[in-house]
């Protein structure tokens, strides 16, 4: 029972998302993506059916799982036939209400991850957040989400999108500060390796400590030679440069105020 | 030979390196430091004698660590008396000429990595970047720093520069980043530890691919309807709002370029 799933999305997340259900025991039906490439590429991974047209998805699927861009569902989702069956979106920053118009049996499962399809995560670890809007519906979505993670919870549309969005912070304009630091290093040859340890021992130290007691840095020290030189050598990085003041300005404001 | 070593601060970085090079079978002779509490907190977990004059610092030791604050150089070092012993310090964004008015015999030891007192760190695997005005300094300091890492070599003051101002990006800044996820999180009551999984993730994937390659979330996508609904929640923190406006555009531009 509730075993029979359709993946709507091929992308990061649900390459790995519907990997895991199906180590889990759980049979992927069918996969859809806008484009062969990816409809292709994923369904070869688990080995089923795919489409690249939304009224050719099945209609007696148990679970329909919308790993969409945002954008993307009003494209998609009034095109399907699944006759109320259980539509399931993971998007952090789309509401319950968005499925309404869709089915009458809906809900959310969104894991707090950063995905990549070539990339193996600890899925029992991820945060899942859950949300569905009947108690039935909540309880199946439990139990599909208890089946991947170790850490699954209940929580509201708009909790989900706090929590998205601290993810950004923490995951995705983290990322770009990585990309930054290796754009600055290759400027001298300076492989992006050398960074490694000190990555990891950031990201290390705030699972044992708050990040605000975690802070180091010129900035924070109000440190006005070291920032003036780095300043200095911005110059030939003028975008960076105004990010380098403008992050290194709200540390200090953020520490001064505490 | 060599082992005979003064710290000049005793800071984050002092009190680490100290205790690594305590370990390491070096000596720590004497612990300057401005204030008395700190000096004392150094000298007495390393068992050693502290000052907080610089002029009584002890003439005779073999190694002068000085890991102060770049604006404290000034201050300190034309107060020592030491004979043109080794004077080295250990900092990214000072040139190893601002000691050479203070001895004929400067160099620097770098280590890459964010300190705090109270956290151990595994110091084998820091790079640690070495730099002096002549060839038995510097070898002397390839024997030092090789003895408290397995990654010790000699890089030159601008490229140090270029790497400590990476290491701000990659470090403080993305530290400031986990402390405004944790403050959104907070507004709703809900605990930082969920992020940890993605914190690690994210740090942990560009271990093994570009960071580049792992940009994920509604920037790079150029997610339009997410990041209006972002900025929407982040009129309760206009400061955050401005960083996420700024900092999502530097990625969209810089992927966009590629």
């Amino acid at each position: 029972m509730n075993h029979r799933f359709v993946f709507i999305g091929a992308g990061n997340l649900a390459t790995r998302l519907s990997t895991r259900f199906q180590e889990k025991g759980f049979s992927i039906e069918q996969v859809y993506s806008r484009t062969e490439d990816s409809a292709k590429a994923l369904a070869d991974r688990l080995q089923t059916a795919y489409t690249t047209s939304p009224e050719d998805i099945i209609s007696d699927a148990d679970i329909y799982f919308v790993a969409l861009k945002d954008s993307a569902f009003q494209e998609v989702l009034p095109k399907l036939d699944i006759q109320n069956k259980l539509l399931v979106h993971c998007s952090g920053s789309m509401p319950l209400s968005s499925l309404e118009a869709y089915s009458e049996n809906i809900g959310v499962i969104y894991p707090l991850q950063t995905f990549s399809k070539k990339r193996e995560v600890n899925f029992s670890e991820i945060p899942v957040f859950v949300e569905a809007n009947s108690p039935e519906n909540e309880k199946k979505l439990l139990q599909v989400a208890g089946a991947i993670s170790e850490k699954a919870t209940v929580l509201d549309s708009e909790n989900r999108m706090y929590l998205h969005l601290s993810a950004v912070f923490a995951c995705n304009f983290v990322n770009h500060f990585y990309t930054i630091a290796g754009e600055l290093l290759k400027s001298k040859n300076i492989s992006f390796d050398v960074l490694h340890p000190l990555i990891l021992e950031t990201s290390q130290k705030v699972q044992a400590m708050e990040p605000a007691f975690a802070q180091t840095g010129p900035a924070v020290r109000f440190d006005k030679n070291v920032i003036a030189k780095h300043l200095n050598v911005l110059r030939e990085f003028p975008e960076f440069g105004n990010l380098y003041e403008i992050v290194s300005e709200s540390i200090f404001k953020f520490h001064q105020n505490k």
